[in-house]
C-alpha cells in the first residue's frame, strides 16, 4: 500500500425500507489528520469507462467513497522521499467493496466508473475549494497504465 | 417556514463525463451552528413509498440532502416557545429540487421516496450517533399527515 493511503471498510445496514451506511465520524482514525475544522463534502459522478483525473493536492486531504455503482481510484505515488515513491495502486470502491479511502496531500489520483451504471462518488476533504486559488493540480491520466487485475484476456 | 428551519439551493456542475455539485462547507452560512468540528456523515436509502421517521434529536443538527432520486421531508415544529409552534412543512429534495435543508434540534423530521427509483439521501450531522446513549427521539409518522401540494386528487 502506498504510504498515507488508508482505507476504512464500511458496513450497510439492510431492512426492507432500504440501507443506512456510516461513511465517516470525527473520531475515526482515518479522519485524525489535526484538521479538526469541517472542509467540505461534495459528489462527484462518472458515466460508465469514464476517469476523472488525475489530480493532486498540496494541502487537502481526500475521503473518497462511493455509495452507487462500482469505481476504482487509481493512486500514483511520486512525492520525493516517499517510501513508496513510484508505487501505483488501484482500490476498488462502491458495491461489493463498500469502503472510504484516505488520500494524503501529494497523491495523484483518478476517479474510474468500472461499472455499467452511473458512479456515484462522495468525497470529504479537509479544506474548501478556493475557486481563486484551488489546491488542486491536474495531469493526464495514461491509459497504459490502467491494470486492473479483472482485466479482461484478450485470446488468441 | 418553521423557525430555525434553513435551505441552501445545491448547483449542478454538468459535463459529458457527470456532475459535480458541492454538498456542504465549514464556512457556508448554513453551517454555522458553533460546532466546528466534524461530526459524522452517513448515507441512508429509501425504497420508493417509504417514510422513515419521524425522528428528534435533542442536541444534533443535520444538515440533510437527497443526491440521487425524489425525497420529501417533512418537518413538524412542537418545541415550547418557538415561534412557529405547531406547524408542519414538506421540502421536496433531489431530482428537480437540488437543495439541503438544516434541521436544528427539537424539530421532527421525516424522510419520504416519493419517486419511482430508490432515494439516495446523505446526512452532515453535527454529533457522532452514539449507540449507548443516542441523541435519537422515535415517533409514529402519521400518514394523514401527508399533505403533498402534488397529491393526487381523486376523482368522483
Amino acid at each position: 500500500m502506498i504510504d498515507g493511503i488508508e482505507v476504512k471498510e464500511l458496513k450497510m445496514i439492510k431492512d426492507n425500507r432500504g440501507f443506512l451506511m456510516e461513511i465517516l465520524r470525527g473520531s475515526d482514525k482515518i479522519k485524525s489528520d489535526g484538521q479538526g475544522a469541517f472542509g467540505q463534502m461534495y459528489i462527484s459522478t462518472a458515466y460508465p469507462a469514464v476517469i476523472k483525473g488525475k489530480h493532486m493536492h498540496k494541502l487537502q486531504t481526500d475521503h473518497l467513497t462511493v455509495i452507487k455503482g462500482r469505481g476504482a481510484i487509481h493512486l500514483e505515488d511520486q512525492r520525493e522521499g516517499s517510501p513508496t515513491k513510484g508505487k501505483k495502486e488501484v482500490i476498488l470502491v462502491g458495491e461489493d467493496n463498500w469502503k472510504l479511502v484516505k488520500i494524503p496531500p501529494g497523491i495523484w489520483h483518478s476517479t474510474e466508473n468500472v461499472g455499467t451504471e452511473v458512479c456515484y462518488f462522495i468525497n470529504y476533504v479537509t479544506r474548501e475549494y478556493n475557486h481563486k486559488e484551488p489546491d488542486e493540480y491536474r495531469g493526464a491520466f495514461d491509459e497504459n497504465e490502467r491494470k486492473m487485475p479483472w482485466k479482461p484476456l484478450i485470446m488468441g
